[in-house]
């Protein structure tokens, strides 16, 4: 099994915590977001994945993309360590968790967003950091109204063990850590967090574990 | 089961088209996202859904947010006219491709975002639109290269029936015509959108076709 990562993707960051969870072994192939003008926008990555985005998995002889259809396709082929629920319900809550972050946050706040931000759209550094801390804190606002309200939440998103939205919840945080956005104003999300930072499978797919990182 | 709905959301669109696919009535609850500074942002909608986005649906006792996770939850729980393949390999493709649409694409050119581009980041009308059209274009020509390439591809994105990838494509296609991006460099979505089509349950879900039309 070979991870296209780089230790710093937050999406890269997701499948290597599902990885750990399940207890898989696999090779990382770093591909560098920003030497030479990014490695995924050129041949050999480019034909790996079109979108010139990490991570990418290769496992049974297909290549795989987007995180959380990744995480979803290791859970039906792996299913030690579930990492949705039994029942649809809940099923439809962890996804509905894992795309508040994977749909409607981190793709605004992602290096080629922000480079466009500065590069074509002419905006500086500061309004950069505007839009970033924005879309972080508008997202972050709504898990935590989910996490705090919802009886469904345990000792992590959904119930007492891991699920796909406790994988997507730890990398975004330490994107909020990374650029400095207070986190009181979540204390349900910084209590899961915690909860996750203490479990080993985590703790090795955080970006300063990766054998990429600077 | 009881859908709110705006006739123009990309996201409201993507899951009517799965409960037609499915045959599943339901009572639609229009939301308007602009009128009043936007429906979705006040009660009683926000409660229903605190990330003020539609869709959501209520079903079986409970609210269900985030079109992904929804019509998983349908496929789950009505099997028939199944929208995800039998292989894991195949739900993991068709769900990449939905989420190059609803996580890569459709996010970063969404109505709250575009609000944001022209009113606190102080953008012109013309910036937005630049912003509008390189995402798109860039969510269409991954989506292209994916399905020109693949194997998988049939008459639908996936083989000879519409899946979960088909309800992502579809409401993208109609945002492009309806802001006049020229879809000439990707006939193979072209070619998918014009089978959608001719099929009643698209036909429905279509915004024209609905009670909130204006």
């Amino acid at each position: 099994m070979k991870l296209y990562t780089y230790f710093r993707s937050s999406a890269a960051y997701r499948v290597r915590i599902a990885l750990n969870l399940k207890g898989l072994a696999y090779e990382a192939v770093p591909v560098h977001l920003l030497r030479g003008g990014g490695e995924q926008r050129q041949q050999p990555y480019r034909d790996i994945n079109p979108a010139a985005l990490v991570p990418a998995l290769q496992v049974d002889g297909v290549t795989l993309t987007q995180s959380l259809a990744i995480i979803e396709y290791l859970d039906e082929t792996h299913p030690f360590m579930p990492l949705l629920p039994q029942d649809a319900a809940g099923r439809a809550r962890v996804r509905a968790l894992a795309l508040t972050i994977a749909a409607d946050t981190h793709p605004l706040t992602n290096l080629r967003v922000l480079q466009h931000l500065t590069g074509p759209m002419g905006l500086s550094e500061e309004s950069k950091m505007d839009w970033y801390r924005h879309w972080l804190r508008d997202g972050l606002a709504v898990l935590e109204t989910h996490l705090a309200r919802d009886g469904e939440t345990g000792r992590f998103c959904h119930g007492d063990t891991p699920t796909l939205a406790d994988c997507c919840l730890v990398p975004q945080v330490f994107n909020a850590q990374r650029f400095a956005v207070d986190l009181a104003p979540y204390p349900t999300i910084e209590r899961i967090h915690a909860a996750c930072a203490g479990i080993p499978a985590f703790q090795a797919a955080h970006p300063s574990a990766q054998p990429d990182a600077e």
